[in-house]
């Protein structure tokens, strides 16, 4: 939680698509992320490759570091806004955490609201998850 | 370059696969890396989602942080190998430079060896790329 809510986090965010040619490909980017009402909040143009798979598949999967005390994060996409659809105290709480204001970047941008399904909290690499904190959605206590 | 060789370097690591629904699903998991021969060298376990997915699609997406100063590397998978089939100089090096060794994590383990397509380093983040260092799998000097 401590992690989701610090200013200025950047997370990676794996997402999955179709190439040019058909195959299946992945894409990784570094992306600013706010956590709002318990949901992942990351903006970005709606013409790059993270935006068109999480809106072609409506999932994606983020990493937080750094790498050997990871939060991994499992997420759905819930809602795309455009600039002129975002709710304004979405916006501002974005623009708070994340220390930019992608209002102020074109209106190709967008804000993709993400819900966690799982939140894995890793103390070690090589694929040995550690303690699950949510599950389906829920927060596990 | 003296980041992809320096000592215990985590680099985060985008697959994509079909998942049990048969949807097209990103995976994204921190694992060591080693720099040997101008190739990326991944060890990991066979039934893994990375292992998985890297052998069915031949490719992996690599993004090594800090997230505001990032190196992209889109790359190809050129050899797999079991534990009785690696070549012991390969083995040994990346023993030295990830510091442990995947020939003590069991025999499931698979050396993942991997062939830079193009590398990107980043000093911004919001996907807007920074300089193309290798492209078609050539260094550009």
């Amino acid at each position: 939680m401590a992690k989701l809510s610090a200013p200025a986090v950047d997370v990676w965010v794996a997402t999955a698509g179709a190439d040019a040619g058909g195959h299946i490909a992945s894409y990784l980017v570094p992306l600013s992320l706010a956590w709002i009402d318990e949901r992942v909040v990351l903006a970005t143009e709606a013409d790059s490759a993270t935006a068109r798979n999480i809106i072609s598949h409506g999932r994606a999967r983020l990493g937080l570091g750094p790498t050997r005390d990871v939060v991994m994060i499992d997420a759905e996409l819930e809602q795309v806004y455009a600039l002129d659809q975002v709710p304004a105290g979405l916006a501002r709480q974005y623009a708070m955490q994340a220390d930019w204001d992608p209002r102020e970047s074109g209106d190709r941008m967008r804000f993709l609201v993400l819900r966690p399904l799982r939140i894995q909290a890793w103390q070690e690499v090589n694929e040995l998850p550690g303690r699950t904190l949510m599950r389906g959605g829920s927060w596990i206590t």
